[in-house]
């Protein structure tokens, strides 16, 4: 409205702070189907572009399982000399478990776990063939370890757009200070998650997990496999005329032709739309590769804020034709 | 002095508050031989009774390595949907190393780690066969787990004070709050530590161990072994005259023939006194095996409080003839 004095459309703006703690309240409202959120389509500004200057579209997000497994073995911490030989260690135990979750080549372990999967089109992977990605330059500049890992066979960008994948956050529990101290803890836990893409469903990939973990469980320990959160994967087909309207918004306002890209990460709300809804969203954020995204020292680039002002100024005279 | 007005011998008191924390500050002191600790034998009270009023001499103590295994993968915290599928996740290698190094039947898989042990003499395991001590019991009682477990073909005794072990006690690193966060976390560090028993070396221990990790490391990851502290495992000869001594006191004063046991633990000045003194040790004290010690709760019998000072008048008397 500050650029043209009126809009062209009718908008509704929905804010949710809450989907880093796993926005049970914003899914739950969704689910709702309240008449206030009646639309032709939905605009989420969550993602990034593909480089510095590449107007891009995301089209595919995966979905996830956030999971808690916990491991008990004594009633109590005990001192590892007295009873180290005969008191399970729920670390010990643990790892164990994880590294039956996945090996060393990144295949899940889970049975029946890629079942379903639905691949990317061959248009789709010719597609990401022509994207400007220097997989060297990405493992210096944005990863920094000593090699890149994941399933042999898959392309970095199938590895993290199109593939599931499992890792674990954290192992609470223990003595965690500095230098020693001789206990076997009581318990320990692991927070592990699994991303999940198009064709497989959260409570199935959820039921295989907990199912396999109790029968893996090594001998002495107690096992609890809780589910945090959940997310679905989506996929959003090309030709929604929103969609359109967004690529030709973007070619004007940055100057290329847009590039569609699928997302690693997850944006519950977005299969939460689609599903109760029926709204399709276009994903159209301005985040870059680089901006350390949920780590130290964050950011985002404020050209990208002013050229995304204008962008979706566009967008919205294009969707309100 | 307070019982019988003098004392039949010259008493040094060392006091050492640090062991929990590593004593190095001791350990280098006894090291310069002062002569201010010149003596014929140490009394040291950090060991406990078998059972309730069961006099109780400790002759053998497991030696120990204390270290932290380090597991650095991405050079910052990176966001688990953007980079899973591409990024080392330092806590999956981790676990996957851990479970190289412990079998679970409790066999540690460390090349060479067994090698050179000293068993215990026949003689010494009929007397600990002897032993009041009940497996269920022990098992509900103090360690409270759904099993016990450990190598299959030795006794629980013969497990946690004559055969080395491998703990995990804690994993500092990653998420560790409560709820969600999707983090592939740059770093994981397990604090690890291996018992050893007469016949190991810990310098030697910790050189396997190292080189051990380092060839089973994940591809991807970056690894660094550190040495925390260490003990040496110590045996004290029952025929010595202040442990004689000590075992006709304890006959008096609890009116019961005193057993000879091992510890699981690891009292470092015990090995420092006999390996740089010459000094033999009398490890008398008046623990409980269900003090919970190093534990939440821990606590010590008063009336054990009460016994042991006029089991150690009786035993400087006897000492001092």
């Amino acid at each position: 409205m500050a650029a043209n004095k009126a809009l062209p459309l009718n908008v509704r703006v929905l804010l949710e702070g809450e989907e880093e703690v796993g926005g049970e309240g914003i899914a739950k409202f969704v689910a709702s189907k309240p008449p206030e959120l009646k639309a032709d389509f939905a605009l989420v500004s969550d993602t990034e572009l593909f480089a510095p200057g590449l107007p891009t579209l995301c089209v595919g997000l995966r979905g996830m399982i956030y999971t808690e497994l916990e491991v008990r073995g004594a009633k109590t911490d005990l001192h590892s000399g007295m009873y180290g030989g005969a008191a399970p260690n729920p670390f010990v135990s643990l790892a164990q478990i994880l590294a039956k979750l996945k090996d060393e080549e990144g295949h899940i372990l889970i049975p029946g776990f890629y079942d379903g999967i639905i691949p990317p089109s061959p248009e789709e992977l010719a597609a990401w063939q022509s994207l400007p990605f220097d997989e060297e330059h990405y493992r210096i500049t944005e990863v920094g370890s000593r090699q890149l890992v994941g399933e042999a066979g898959y392309s970095v960008l199938e590895r993290t757009w199109a593939r599931p994948t499992l890792d674990v956050h954290g192992i609470p529990g223990g003595f965690i200070g500095a230098g020693a101290k001789t206990v076997i803890p009581a318990k320990a836990v692991a927070k592990v998650s699994m991303r999940l893409v198009p064709g497989m469903v959260p409570a199935k990939a959820f039921a295989l997990y907990k199912s396999y973990v109790e029968k893996i469980a090594p001998a002495g320990v107690d096992i609890d496999v809780r589910m945090i959160h959940s997310g679905d994967p989506c996929l959003i087909p090309v030709d929604n005329p929103y969609i359109q309207a967004a690529t030709h918004a973007l070619k004007e306002v940055w100057g290329k032709e847009t590039v569609f890209i699928r997302s690693g990460g997850s944006i519950p709300i977005v299969g939460d739309f689609d599903r109760h809804l029926g709204v399709p969203s276009v994903m159209m954020g301005f985040g870059l590769p680089d901006d350390n995204i949920h780590a130290p020292n964050e950011k985002f680039h404020l050209k990208n804020f002013e050229l995304g002002i204008d962008s979706i100024v566009r967008f919205l005279e294009e969707a309100g034709r």
